[in-house]
């Protein structure tokens, strides 16, 4: 039997969703979903590992599944060929953590990454980490691992965390035979794919900074997040000086956006982004001109799925059965994986009276 | 509405059960459950519980629910008062412990008397603990919760995995409102219950050092254990030499066992067991005089308890029905405790429709 191609990724709804979102994962999603290689795509809104920093604040979580849901839909995942998934109602997830938990030393837990970047900086000796955070690594395993995902598509940030689930399925495998698939990571296979910065420059994309661009803001939004707040270079204060493309985040959106068509269309004095670079290198290209263009360029994606957008918002009825049904199909693909489980690891009592026989010569041959 | 009276109880099925269980708490379940002043009564047998140091050897556990199993019924449990039932096959388990973990920080748990003392022993700086042994109070909490226990019988050794529950009890209900029963310990009334030292006077009985005597042991096999193996006092060489009663195991099996009544049917030289104590430290008393008085007290126990055995063995079928009863009684119980923390957490969003108009409210009054 040849192994089917399952894919598994998702998000946490902690907010709306960004550019960022969109060139690091979501614009891919689409394509993997268009490109028919895929046997099984699950798109998992992760409600629950959210709760391992947000405990006490649920109400954030549960209002931007919505938000996370109408991005997904309005981005073009198709509900007929992607499931889109909640976490928290899969139990098997929660039982497949549990018992992975006895796969993975808190030795081993302690060496991720993430988890020893929260150590430092809040201080494992005082307080310590929310015991379901130090853990998530072995959550995400099980997310992972019910799917029989063999793919999971991941920034480069994240290969850890994918280790992580690796070295549990082995153990697991090594443990109770083979049972569980090996997952792989798909990398994005260009750079620019793996962080977009905020319209101000800064690395990090967060709504208390205001420095994110929504695929849900409207077109005046996007205008003057570009035009009022967008970082270039500081050195290039008149139109004929030259100008740094490094670090200047229109050039970077660029980079992330723009094709060979957009300057057919929209600006026709350059073939391409790298003659425009070159003009702006050079002196004698206003930001400006460059901002203008790139609230065409990135219109021409928004404004597709702001449409889209407004179409469902009209019917949240309908998201709200696409996320249900889409949870009952997950529902039966984990809990079918954690039969296989509970199989393997000979703990499926009450599934047949096998065990009666066995407990019957168990206890004849004590006698002996 | 007055609150019900709930206990919960258990034990991990990795052995048959000895005397040391039925002293500790197995005779204390059955005064209970024949008390009649407790609503409901659940005894689990901690299979997971059991996996998370032994996760490499299923077929132990497998093997030993069902010597567990014959141990309480034949010890005076009753499934029509007392529900035995399996932790594994309780899927609400698994869904509290992966919540309450939010509850409670990695410092917290490393605080835990028990995990302490096992870091101390494997060293935690080198490999540490498997994650689940290190988290298991968490899930011990989510046991006793989820059957809405008010009553824990526990050793004095167990309080602190109780004082960890209250917390957790605690924090929950700050955070999500009232939903979680806080259960109170039940510390045995005489010392004697506590702890019953292994035949050879060693604290642990355990099954590698020999030195236990099994509720299932035939008679010759505590006779053995008695006459053979059993610690006295070793300065006692004479009949006529003064004895000590002080770690002298016949003398503190006689304290967990004998009665007034005993002496009457079986040794009527003494009135109790202070006159025989007495005798025994002047000297006078031997040793071959009070094993024998010992193994008919304890025979006196033993004797019932093996023919109620015997009657099961012949029908492990009718065991494993009332496993199986009384998993599912347990089953829809910690199902409503979960519904309810769901509930608290405002996590169940498939319940009814009420979400879609939060979700259709909360967009509009974005838009404004």
């Amino acid at each position: 039997m040849e192994e089917k191609k399952i894919i598994l990724t998702g998000d946490r709804p902690t907010g709306r969703l960004h550019l960022g979102h969109y060139v690091g994962s979501l614009r891919r999603r689409v394509e993997l979903q268009e490109s028919g290689e895929y046997d099984e795509i699950y798109i998992l809104v992760a409600d629950d590992q959210a709760l391992t920093d947000n405990a006490d604040n649920p109400g954030k979580i549960r209002d931007n599944i919505i938000n996370v849901a109408l991005d997904y839909l309005s981005a073009g995942l198709n509900p007929e060929k992607t499931t889109i998934c909640i976490q928290s109602a899969l139990p098997a997830l929660h039982a497949l953590t549990f018992y992975y938990m006895n796969m993975v030393t808190t030795a081993r837990l302690s060496r991720n990454p993430t988890v020893k970047a929260e150590m430092q900086l809040r201080g494992f000796a005082d307080e310590g980490l929310p015991a379901g955070f130090f853990t998530y690594p072995v959550s995400q395993t099980a997310d992972i691992t019910a799917f029989d995902a063999t793919v999971v598509p991941v920034g480069e940030d994240q290969l850890p965390m994918l280790e992580q689930a690796r070295e549990i399925v082995t153990r697991f495998n090594h443990t109770y035979g083979e049972t569980l698939v090996m997952p792989k990571a798909m990398i994005p296979e260009n750079e620019m794919q793996r962080r977009l910065p905020g319209v101000d420059g800064k690395a990090k994309m967060s709504k208390s900074l205001g420095n994110c661009i929504y695929l849900s803001d409207d077109a005046a939004t996007v205008k003057k997040q570009v035009n009022g707040r967008m970082f270039t270079d500081p050195q290039h204060l008149r139109i004929e000086d030259p100008g740094h493309i490094e670090g200047n985040v229109v050039f970077t959106y660029l980079d992330a956006f723009s094709t060979q068509e957009d300057f057919a269309e929209f600006l026709p004095d350059y073939n391409n982004l790298e003659e425009m670079k070159e003009h702006y290198r050079r002196g004698g290209l206003g930001d400006g001109t460059c901002k203008k263009f790139l609230i065409k360029v990135l219109e021409k994606t928004l404004q597709p799925i702001r449409e889209e957008r407004a179409k469902w918002e009209k019917d949240i009825d309908a998201v709200y059965d696409i996320l249900r049904q889409g949870t009952e199909r997950a529902r039966e693909k984990t809990d079918a994986t954690l039969a296989r489980v509970r199989e393997a690891m000979r703990i499926d009592y009450f599934k047949d009276r096998t065990i009666v026989r066995e407990w019957e010569k168990m206890l004849k041959e004590a006698k002996q």
